[in-house]
């Protein structure tokens, strides 16, 4: 590709104008503090960036806490992968599969229960730098965990931890007291073009 | 919390419909591929997603070539992370930072020409189960790389590579292209209420 002078020039001068947006609007923020995160919506990815959130902390050599509140046998590549950071990283799967799988609404409560207990032990732990709670967002909305509960839970929880919720549905109130929030959109997805579930994109 | 009998059978019911319905649509799809995904909008997520999909990749054992066309200091938490599976990932990066921070349109064409060249290694070895091609939008949108040239070289690659491309403002023709397209709305932002970049969030 040619660039003229003339095209070289504009653009130098339309990136410098960007950076120095950037600049002031990064000089401008000065608060640290640990995020409650929400990653919600329909489309594909919710716990996948999840996951490469707590891959990010794992690479700066934190402590990650993951619980999994409905997909049991599911992110068996994560799990494999994360098994190199066996020392930074606790993992606690319901390990029930899929609620509709179970047809046991007191069963998926009890578990739904034991792994909020095992999040409650993350949330008090100032060394866990980020918790992932992954689908728990499916949980609250079968009314499986109560939302005062889940939302107490949070707001008890060190100063500078990050959590992260997935889910499709989120409730209002956690998107209230979240301080970052991405909607996934399912713009497109290949299941409507008969593909399978594939290895290391579905599973 | 308490579950009555006829919640319990009330809910069996709904899982079992439901199970039904699930099992029905995975038996339907039946066709393997290499997708096409692209991760858009302009949410917080999109690289995060495409390295857990790295991630989940590596834990299956299979090779993964990762290009970033924009973001060159950035993503350190994810490499180091990455520095774990050196024999199945191969990492590229332009390394010249923001575009706005070069100001040097010449300079900046050649390093996405450099960093498409590195692409095209992956795109034409069946050996590489996932190619991610970071922030390619970005250069797509500022046209320093050719759309046609980025379709062509998709097009040709093996058939059961998958490819997620990431960035704002995806290109209509590549989301035509796409299998899977997701996209990343800010519903809420921490930068707006003054919140600066932390470790293991943003970088």
């Amino acid at each position: 590709m040619n660039v003229t002078d003339e095209e070289a020039a504009r653009h130098r001068e339309k990136m410098a104008k960007r950076k120095a947006v950037q600049d002031a609007e990064v000089a401008e923020k000065k608060i640290e503090k640990g995020l409650l995160i929400v990653h919600t919506g329909p489309g594909k990815g919710k716990s996948t960036a999840a996951f490469g959130l707590a891959l990010r902390m794992l690479g700066h050599g934190k402590r990650v806490g993951v619980v999994q509140f409905v997909k049991g046998a599911w992110h068996t590549g994560e799990r494999d992968a994360f098994a190199q950071f066996d020392d930074l990283l606790s993992w606690h799967s319901m390990g029930e599969g899929f609620t509709w799988e179970t047809q046991d609404r007191a069963r998926d409560v009890a578990a739904a229960e034991r792994a909020w207990g095992k999040a409650m032990e993350f949330l008090a732990d100032p060394e866990v730098a980020l918790v992932v709670l992954d689908e728990i967002n499916i949980a609250l909305r079968y009314d499986y965990l109560s939302l005062e509960t889940v939302l107490a839970g949070l707001e008890q929880r060190p100063a500078m931890q990050h959590v992260v919720a997935t889910g499709r549905n989120a409730k209002p109130d956690l998107i209230t007291a979240a301080d970052l929030v991405t909607e996934f959109g399912a713009v497109k997805h290949h299941f409507a073009a008969g593909v399978k579930a594939q290895l290391g994109v579905e599973f």
